[in-house]
């Protein structure tokens, strides 16, 4: 909620991004383009004094007791710039979505009538340390036709002061409104409630950050969001697969980097086949420092590992820990998946074809992979271009969400004199 | 929010409505059309004693003190039931979005990655006294492959029951969950509300109804709604637009029907022509009792009319009244819609062919329509085939929602085992 003192701020921030996003939404491809260069050249050219702001950061987050992890996502080196203007170069080159008409039909009464993709208005970005988030939300808005209010974490605040002056200086070499693009400039936190609950000003709210911050956001928001909670994902070995296929996805799949959304936490292999998979992969994931917790059957199969309970199929570790579980066929693997999965990403290694497909149909979940590793679930991997993040939700936007989660689509209705009898 | 009395009761319906949404998400497009004509075949069958719950019903009513229209609106006839019967025939007659795979593309990685259209899950109706809501709400739903809890109004209540069992019976016959469309059985109020907050059980929320309910539910609802607020629709005709044609257009889209959300509620009209269609339209209103509330410049050309103020820009009359504004150009029009509009529907009369594309893209409303009348603006007209409602949000579905409103889609990816590097 809006507190005595950020109610003015807010108003002051919202009435300008109304206005601002008129003019976005006018804008043409050109002129969207152009101001992403523009800011693409201003960071190269404004390198070291960004590289100074973020020490200045650093500095004082160090003072503040800040852990290693945290240090590492605020600080920012030369190259870390150098991928943020060439990330507004690569959003500069995909299509723009806005104006795109689709499902033009003609109806008997004559009239053409098609579905014209327009932006949302204003987009509400609530994010932690990275400042590249400033940049790559920043490049998102304006390209979809949006105007942005962005409320970076306090730690990188130098830093994204001085992002937000590259931004709005690049905007207005385009001849777009400076205010398309407003960082909040305080940083108390009471903005995040404020910026959650203001519905007039605010039409689609972005949270990027912990559970934490996502668990408070579900409490307070009445602005819908796009949110993303967790990601307790599945591979299932269905009985019958390729022996090497299944071994190298499960592997992938926990593996390849623990501390992703799209990282497999629980493995489930059909009974058959759970002989000639499971102490395989218990090697492999023994070299690798993967500690494993399985079901009694998969305790059978690994002895020597831990038990895994209810609790585990909930759990999302980020971590190098499994949890398995044989189950008896698909129908156990997918009442399992629908019942313990986070909605995010699953997949089934199978050589079956019926089976394949009703995985796909039947597990409800953002993702749904046949035969390949749930790493692959994100926006760059699908083709979207960019991602602004990851949802969870079904409505509006579910998965991956890149520059089409941030429009909507009208219908426009083509008529040469109709009038309704 | 739930009171100790509602909450034991959505706890039941919403745990049985979740166990049917998962069968209904695999049901076969065989299987659901069976459904939908079986519930026709029983509609047909039990018309006699549908018209006598139904008689029972505006009994009570009668009694109760209801108006005439609230009376008319609970009516239900032999052609009232004929025409429901027909309504899930045409339902049945509609392709089966679900399973649809769209946007299907070969990714570097050798991924074939694509999105399949699949059900919400569970749909919450919360409706008034039509009968015949029951049963288009329960086709769509159906169809859909949604599961549905549908809440009528009090009013209603005998026919409603009536109507629900032959809805069971129907979903039986087809080898469906008789719980996937489940009639609220207690006329309590405090009901609404628990539904409105019953988001472990609630997907998505469709109030229809007037706007008290609407006003009650923007409040309370934490469920997402797809909401149908009010039509503050406009008629804009340029300078130099076909006179005969404009005159038509804003004749209709007021007069047609008086009580529709998308019948025109402000005409807007360019100074260079409006001493040419002003005069001529003013006959025809008068002729039609329609009265008329003008700003300065149109009480010069219609003399002896009332003075349209701030408040008529913003008032849906849904009745004989009209408020005429004449503006000096498109961005003057454009900039009162996109003021005062509810962002539902709005036309534009002109021979222009730039004025007409920037009109289309640059009115923020739903449904925006050149050279024909706002009355246009319906789910049937548009062919969905069906409507479930009209929503006046951004998200999610905008304007006319038919079956795709009540779907999502997932990311379905078909691979070859591979793993990400």
């Amino acid at each position: 909620m809006s507190t005595p003192d950020t109610a003015p701020l807010i108003e002051v921030l919202g009435r300008a991004a109304r206005r601002a996003a008129r003019e976005m939404a006018r804008a043409s491809t050109g002129q969207k383009n152009a101001a992403l260069l523009a800011i693409a050249a201003r960071l190269r050219g404004a390198a070291p004094d960004l590289l100074a702001a973020n020490q200045e950061d650093v500095a004082k987050a160090r003072v503040a007791g800040l852990d290693a992890a945290a240090l590492d996502r605020l600080g920012l080196s030369a190259a870390g710039v150098e991928l943020m203007a060439r990330g507004l170069e690569e959003v500069a080159a995909l299509a723009d979505p806005i104006g795109a008409v689709s499902e033009l039909v003609t109806r008997p009464s004559g009239l053409q009538v098609g579905r014209m993709r327009v932006p949302l208005g204003v987009v509400g970005i609530i994010y932690e340390s990275r400042p590249n988030v400033t940049i790559d939300a920043a490049a998102l808005c304006i390209k979809s036709g949006n105007a942005a209010i962005l409320r970076g974490g306090s730690e990188a605040h130098t830093c994204n002061l001085a992002l937000a002056g590259l931004i709005r200086a690049g905007l207005a070499a385009a001849g777009l409104p400076a205010h398309a693009v407003q960082q909040v400039e305080t940083t108390e936190r009471a903005m995040v409630g404020a910026m959650a609950t203001a519905t007039q000003y605010i039409d689609i709210l972005v949270p990027r950050g912990g559970r934490s911050l996502i668990e408070r956001l579900i409490q307070e928001a009445t602005v819908p969001m796009i949110k993303h909670l967790e990601g307790i994902c599945h591979v299932y070995i269905d009985s019958g697969a390729d022996i090497a296929q299944a071994i190298a996805i499960a592997d992938n799949a926990k593996t390849q980097r623990y501390g992703t959304c799209n990282t497999m936490e629980t493995l489930l292999v059909h009974a058959d086949i759970a002989a000639q998979v499971l102490p395989a992969l218990a090697a492999i994931y023994a070299d690798k420092g993967v500690e494993l917790r399985g079901d009694l059957r998969t305790r059978e199969l690994i002895p020597g590992i831990g038990s895994a309970t209810e609790l585990d199929w909930r759990t999302e570790y980020l971590a190098p820990i499994l949890a398995i579980r044989v189950v008896e066929d698909l129908d156990a693997a997918i009442e399992h998946i629908n019942t313990y999965s986070s909605r995010h990403t699953d997949a089934i290694v199978t050589r079956d074809y019926a089976r394949a497909l009703r995985f796909l149909r039947e597990v409800d979940s953002a993702s749904v992979l046949v035969n390949a590793s749930t790493r692959f679930a994100d926006g760059f991997e699908y083709g979207l271009g960019a991602e602004i993040g990851i949802s969870n939700d079904k409505l509006h936007a579910r998965g991956p969400v890149g520059l089409e989660g941030l429009t909507s689509q009208k219908y426009v209705v083509f008529g040469h004199g109709e009038i309704r009898r």
